[in-house]
């Protein structure tokens, strides 16, 4: 793994490479760390990278990686800038026959987003976004539940993802994450939509096995000053007729990270909180919900996508970063399978991929065109 | 206290009752209880009427009470009828000098909604209306520290009310209590909006201080066959400038009673959740949340609000119908304070009024008409 | 029902009303509300009273009433005063014919329960004692689980009870509950373990139909200048093999009122918090926990002593006022089928008896005794 | 690092690769992965270890590494076999100079333990033994909170430890894991508090500071044909004189690892639950409890002992492997400041340490000897 982006003191640089490294079958071997020289290299020594794999650009990284030998180099770039800079490293990888790991949302625009599609089709390379979410064991069951129909046909779906710190104008007080997030020209169209409701959107649509097919938002900017929505709530509509709503806030002050989602069909609901990740509860119809615990070994209940993407017994807490670990470990095994002529399994192929990064790029343009549309609802185009 | 339906078997009849009879200030003396004669009769037993004063109608009860003398005559009315038969017996009542108490949605019609007030202020007589979820202490101390400015300025109000009972078409498989809900010439206009809701959108207003000014509702009827929706989720805006989104379902399969409400201010936000009423969550920017709990005796947290409708110390839970109760502890108080011509307090007043059964009737107006808009915002007119 | 003790101000007194009052079976028609003359007419006035049945003793009070018409006199007297003064009026009114309602723990003395035993078997008389916690319905469907061997051989218990409010010597700081519970004098051999303990150790035992057989006390006094255990943790084994612990505690600063069972057998366990009481959690060997409800229309799960000691439909929570109004509405029933001539039926017969009273003297006395034992195991005697 | 046990399909080997491995400081270098030869081999390969440093014994291990240049050899050995096999890797690896990590209990016998801890002594090295709960970052915080003594004087430690995989005979149907903790000659004196009573003891001290000086328990051999205690109660009492009790049992049907610790001091209590542990509520007497999470950036709240341990920020939910990993992480601190000539901070040094393994050695020698005692309290001895 090479990295572009996530010079010490980068939260999700650290997050990817402690995610990456989980199960030992990834190791970061090169970087472009940091646009800043002194950065990247500082970094570079701190992670102990080698000096002569410490790049100071990622063309830089590309086209020295490119040149090695296929048993040294590496087999995959992983893209942690913000969203203004995905698109150019990440085509110039795949061109170069390098795999990609990119952070979300993919691309800056839609068209980089399509262009980045066409590339992995046309060169057969593997492309994993990193919806870190779609990694938890209990959301991979509740996915297996929805597919052979457990629920029976689905009705609701309520996801909602409430964080409060933008309840300040804190991208002026020097808060890093803030300032680039809350900047059009770095962040893109979106705001909180493309932050967090780009996971809800991508949490909503990868459990239920749905699609959106119209949206009516409501975008706002809360915090004066701010250039681009801090908060948002979208009625949506799905292609089987289900409906329901997206919360996505940057503003709910005194929330953390809560990204809680509900879905219920024509037998009963299961619930899922992000910040509790290891309890499923499926709720029934004229029978007493059940809480589904992530790694236990009951009989014949939990699927094997959610044993897989477990490495510890019930009652030993996985969190976020075993989430992100499965992401990277699905992904590696994907490489692996096809770098031994094999073709991957299901469950190898279980992160998410870049056709759900285009369908990221336009949820953000579909919703912000319907925050800006007096009409109700908004055709949901891709 | 005199009580229109109710017989003996019907749900909300016998719930009021528990109700009204709690502390002891209040005691059913008379009835109309049923429109069949014989369940009427059988029910006045049941309840320990005397004969003479089980009626038949609610016509008769009120013209015979009426020439009681006043020391004996019963000082209100109580009508738990489906909403197509509030209307006569209310104005009947207030007209014969009888306070009223009354269930929600107050009419059948935004037009005798508007009626009864006139009516009420003409006479000067007292209408509570049994918004029972405004009845629980904890929601109270919600309100009290709105009022108080502890969280600064409102942004955001989430309502969610969300109930299973009717996924399936229970109305024609003999469920009393889904037929007259599910038909439109029984309840009028709006099916899940008009029976939850309207609580949904009278605890947003009651807690916040705040009003409803803007909405954009999609409302559905899930369950085929069905005439009135019986699930829908609205876009709101308030008159301060938040917004929010308020949820009701009668199709949430395996969801009781499931009422929540969450609002965040620019300092912090509350959590209060139906089915645990004894507790509220306090989350605050930048500090640990706290738990304030029904019945402590906290050094100045605790609003006289709540711990005035609270009968019991911390740790001894109070339910559904303590808060009833409360509704009907604060209407007895208040006319007893007129009986004595005093001004009742505001704690005395403290139950939901006639202009909250108009405010009632306006939001099913307004929702429906916004479910059948094309265009995404519609005014709360009143 | 006439009341001795109980005057306005006294919480249980209240309670009591309240419970009693709640289904409309029984109504307060006399008391003998304080031993401070003024103090009993006052009440007796804010109750309704007549002042004819407003007595100042409740040795005038028995014999008023026994000498009234039988359909105009009173069916039970309800003793609600500290321990020490519990008998007294207790063995009169079964003296007199009356049946009794007592407050927990049943006397001052052993040999006074034993004495209140042999009368109610002589008089045929029903004594009630309030255990409240076992008047909740999820407690009752524990039990009936128990019953029918649903975790198979029960082989740990788990009760504790633990509140906060003795913290501090509030006993010198005017708190009159904490007056004289903490007096040896008014309360008994035992402080906590009697006020509490005998609640966790009846729970226990009416739960699991096992009873204790051995115990190991350490019962401590933690605040300083106190005279009577606040605090304690007991070891138990129970007659079928199975062991456990008691706490019981007021010494735990910042609990309410936090009593806690959990039962494990070979095939799960389940877990009732009296807190949130309308939840049972039962966890299964090898099989997801499940929840159950309250009031819930489950297929074929809940007991007919769960649901018929619901008001409410599920999602409608009851709470402790419920519970206590299950042991009156139990009770009342027993009395009104052996006013007929019936046999009560199980269902009715389900409140705790002069025999769990007489239990509940044995817990204190043995508790004490293995309190002041350096023997490890002091056998339950009785 | 290398390490003594944990071939492949070891579950504790592959907590301690990913804990090790997660920041990036350690790397496994070698190992006598198994003392079945093949066993071994085939381990070493799957992990990507050099043939050469595949080693077929902890013997060969430690004299071949040893005989490396500095800069090439470990640094530490990680011992991960069966308790009985403990100390001899351990004494010579000490012996030898290299550091030590050790599972816990730390030996088989309390003597092993004190030759440990004079060793450490003698060489100056560092043991650490994976106490891994103590790894929390709430669990820092609450001991922080002690420290400082935010709860005034400590009064009660409840401490419990509830698992439910051995509610049955697993030992005899192919579980590995349950056979040797099950077998007097590999696990020691005890098996439920020698398995997990250790850690729910060292929790307590951890926490408090306090010292466990008498103790009174009931251990229990609950499922038939098994020759350790798999369940057992104790009463304990403190060195500031608090009392408490210890529950440790392996036979609660249902329970996953629920190890959850309560502790009450004049002011206030703390609750923490494993199984949900980026939560620490802290419950105060008369003001509302207060919810502490990892990760967050409160003003003056978290201790640097707990926000040093967290990766993520509030709401990422961290977990077992974390925990573990911060132990591993300290320990790792500690050595490169003492290879640097530094002392390490206290910081550094939170991690258990030998005279903690004694401790917990003596733990289970104190409390299987009160369990075959007939005297209430004894004494604990070390």
């Amino acid at each position: 793994m090479g990295m572009v982006g996530g010079g010490v003191d980068a939260f999700i640089g650290a997050i990817h490479r402690i995610a990456a490294n989980m199960d030992g079958l990834i190791e970061l071997k090169c970087g472009a760390l940091s646009i800043h020289k002194d950065h990247a290299i500082t970094s570079g020594k701190v992670l102990f990278l080698p000096e002569d794999r410490t790049y100071l650009t990622f063309e830089e990284m590309i086209e020295n990686e490119s040149k090695m030998p296929a048993d040294e180099r590496i087999d995959f770039i992983t893209i942690v800038t913000p969203n203004f800079a995905h698109y150019a490293p990440a085509i110039m990888a795949l061109e170069n026959g390098f795999n990609v790991v990119i952070e979300k949302p993919m691309t800056f625009t839609i068209d980089e987003a399509r262009s980045l599609q066409k590339k992995v089709e046309e060169t057969g390379l593997t492309l994993c976004l990193t919806h870190t979410y779609s990694g938890y064991p209990m959301v991979k069951q509740a996915r297996a539940m929805m597919k052979e129909g457990a629920l029976g046909k689905i009705r609701k779906i309520y996801v909602e993802y409430c964080q409060g710190w933008l309840s300040k104008l804190s991208e002026r007080e020097g808060n890093a994450q803030a300032a680039w997030r809350t900047d059009p020209k770095k962040s893109g169209k979106a705001g909180a939509m493309g932050d967090i409701g780009t996971h809800a959107a991508h949490l909503a649509e990868y459990i239920t096995g749905l699609k959106i097919t119209q949206l009516c938002a409501d975008l706002n900017i809360v915090v004066e000053g701010r250039h681009l929505d801090d908060d948002g709530q979208v009625l949506l509509k799905f292609d089987n007729g289900a409906s329901g709503v997206l919360i996505a806030t940057q503003v709910a002050a005194g929330e953390e990270n809560n990204l809680k989602i509900r879905i219920y069909g024509e037998k009963g609901g299961v619930e899922w909180v992000q910040q509790e990740p290891n309890t499923l509860i499926v709720k029934w119809l004229e029978k007493p919900a059940e809480i589904l615990r992530a790694g236990n070994n009951y009989q014949n209940i939990l699927s094997p996508f959610a044993t897989k993407n477990c490495r510890t017994p019930g009652g030993h807490p996985e969190g976020y970063l075993e989430a992100f670990g499965n992401i990277y470990h699905n992904f590696a095994q994907t490489l692996l399978a096809k770098m031994d002529g094999k073709t991957p399994t299901p469950e190898m192929l279980d992160f998410p991929s870049v056709e759900d990064g285009v369908r990221g790029m336009a949820f953000i343009d579909n919703v912000v065109a319907s925050g800006n549309s007096t009409e109700k609802w908004t055709a949901f185009k891709i």
